[in-house]
């Protein structure tokens, strides 16, 4: 159903949901007709769950379609993945937690090698180390373009993000990583006429940052891609009433939460904790439950773990959350639905088409009866293998937050 | 996802994919609570790959309905077979193995009876024999039209083919088939303005024809319907990158590829043998593995046994597949799909709407774990019911083929 059809069905309910969710939480066995990793983990807690619930599996963006992590939270936060793009520049400022603005443009950087006639020698300048890309981005920073204010904040090694930001700046641009070696960078060009400034404005930066990094061999140059503006999504309150919150350990997820209307909650530190447990993001649910009618918890342990192909730290970390299962049904929430927002196999070291188990608790939805929560046993349940975005739906449903559609 | 967002994921992966499909693989039990003909095969080969698959069913083009052979082959192909279209004088076309060119237009032929005042009294000439229908069409080869070059091939009984071959011409024609007795055959009209010069020449092939046919009653007039031009489909090449190749024994099927992209593989004959044997076909691909890296395999027995009704040898026709997927394995295909185009059930004696078994095999597949290849077992897959054409999407991400989309 489409989002305006969809928001004259919502009313006002009390209800609260929440949304936990085990970053690459789907997985495949290690040899043929094995367990997956969460079918490997004991999860007395979860099980038991799943019998009381309905089960199945989403399809994060698409059949046989391998999301990045903004597409599977779109998708998990009911956007249609495929409808609201996050450009990458944009992206790679949330991930650093930068602070964007509505009409900001952020553009992906790498710092590069150039020969003595400006040709690409090497387009992540051997790699540099972070350090380095910290010291160069404060050289940058001396840059200044005719007004708007000019960011540039590392990332990692030889990646930074520039960001400008001004009245009637547009991110029409092309790119000017040629993507290969032997050529010189390419100039911005505005791939509409209301960029024609814009692309003015990062052509004049970059000839600034040329003669500024000239004698920083081997990063002498930079390459800017990416060029994105806040995508201006309708958010969850606009949407749902929904009064949204966001607890998340790492910037990125942080961002995308903001993105959708969300809050992010500050993480309640345990006595000498580090405020990156789990632990520490249970609490955080428990201690602001009464002031919000929406929880995203966002794990990220499951999705390193299975991108360093480090299977039995995947189980370990998925056990964990289970142990912290009978918290959060302490807090009696009205819909709790447990998932992933892609599947990242250890087996694969990366994100994965393969759809994600999908466990939705509540009193008003059926119970499958099936006391396990895993892979197969989801392909068993009742709500099939279905589109991500669907899932907010069932919740919103769950809590009495959509009324009838037709007399 | 739209084909052109599609492309932007493809990378290039030297993963090898076979696509086995037997024509009109699916069944109906002969009695209520019995076995389809899928089931009733005894195939050890094909439940043994089961239990280390992926099972589903796939629907050739919608829910309810019946798919023709060239929707059903595009679905398996990857393309929305609602949004690409082959005419029928198309596909009448690649029956008969003509080896159509860009901008031929080709249209449907019938051999029909006329009285004196010209109006039909018989639509199908009294279904001729095949041997008047070759002298007939051979005497309709001495019309000749000004700046195109005339084809006129026989089908079967009171069917042939019409082709016009030259510059400039458009299939945008209404038809001369009247659809009922008693009345004239109606003249062809352009429907857009571009295909006005065609229509004359139809129409002027059409009175030639009627001195021509007049002293050969029954078949005394022509019908023509259908008129059709290449659907120019992307290729499987420009689309995924696949050098694909293609087996099949019929015309039909050879046409059906050649729209696709694919290389049509001579069969390598045994000693002796006819070249339309199963064994010969994948001896062919055994032949051709290294020289190709998605391969379409086409097995037609299974359909021609269902549409005659004749239960028994569309299982002998499934086990004998099923002794062969050994020298299929032997070749280590990266994915392996085996499937139908859609259902031929052999109590209705014709194509049918049901979902078609579908089997995906792949390391980077879940195994479902169900030893069992049949429509049950399928129905109890973790793939569930889904739209044909995302089959070779699955096949394209197991192969490596598609990158994340979305940072």
């Amino acid at each position: 159903m489409d989002i305006e059809t969809l928001k004259e069905l919502v009313v006002d309910s009390p209800a609260k949901i929440v949304l936990l969710v085990m970053d690459g939480l789907g997985g495949l066995a290690q040899q043929p007709g094995g367990k997956t990793e969460l079918e490997t983990a004991r999860t007395p807690n979860l099980d038991a769950l799943a019998a009381q619930s309905s089960l199945g599996l989403i399809n994060p963006v698409a059949t046989g379609i391998t999301p990045g992590s903004g597409p599977g939270h779109l998708g998990l936060f009911g956007y249609d993945p495929m409808k609201y793009l996050i450009g990458r520049g944009v992206l790679e400022a949330l991930g650093i937690g930068f602070d964007l603005k509505d009409s900001d443009v952020a553009a992906r950087g790498n710092f590069c090698s150039v020969d003595e006639q400006g040709l690409v020698t090497d387009r992540r300048a051997g790699r540099i180390s972070t350090d380095t890309c910290v010291k160069l981005c404060q050289e940058l920073r001396q840059i200044t373009l005719p007004g708007v204010e000019v960011f540039v904040e590392p990332v990692k090694e030889h990646r930074f993000v520039l960001v400008l930001r001004g009245a009637g700046l547009s991110d029409h641009l092309t790119e000017t990583d040629p993507q290969r070696l032997g050529v010189a960078p390419l100039p911005v060009e505005a791939t509409k006429p209301e960029a024609q400034r814009t692309a003015d404005l990062v052509n004049n930066f970059i000839s600034q940052a040329r003669r500024i990094l000239a004698p920083h061999h081997p990063a002498n140059m930079l390459l800017l891609r990416g060029f994105a503006q806040h995508p201006h999504l309708p958010t969850l309150q606009q949407l749902y009433g929904l009064h949204p919150a966001a607890i998340a350990v790492y910037p990125m997820y942080k961002g995308l939460a903001t993105l959708a209307g969300m809050d992010i909650l500050p993480i309640v530190k345990a006595e000498g904790g580090s405020g990156q447990t789990i632990a520490e993001e249970i609490q955080t649910l428990a201690a602001n439950y009464d002031r919000y009618t929406f929880f995203f918890l966002h794990v990220k342990g499951t999705d390193s773990a299975g991108e360093d192909g480090d299977f039995a730290r995947k189980v370990s970390v998925i056990e964990e959350v289970d142990r912290h299962i009978p918290e959060v049904l302490a807090l009696k929430p009205d819909v709790l639905i447990v998932t992933g927002d892609h599947s990242t196999p250890a087996v694969l070291k990366s994100h994965s088409w393969h759809p994600v188990p999908f466990l939705l608790a509540s009193r008003n939805t059926r119970a499958d009866g099936i006391a396990e929560f895993g892979e197969h046993a989801c392909a068993r349940g009742s709500l099939g293998t279905f589109p991500a975005r669907e899932g907010l739906l069932l919740a919103l449903a769950c809590a009495g937050r959509l009324t009838k559609f037709g007399a």
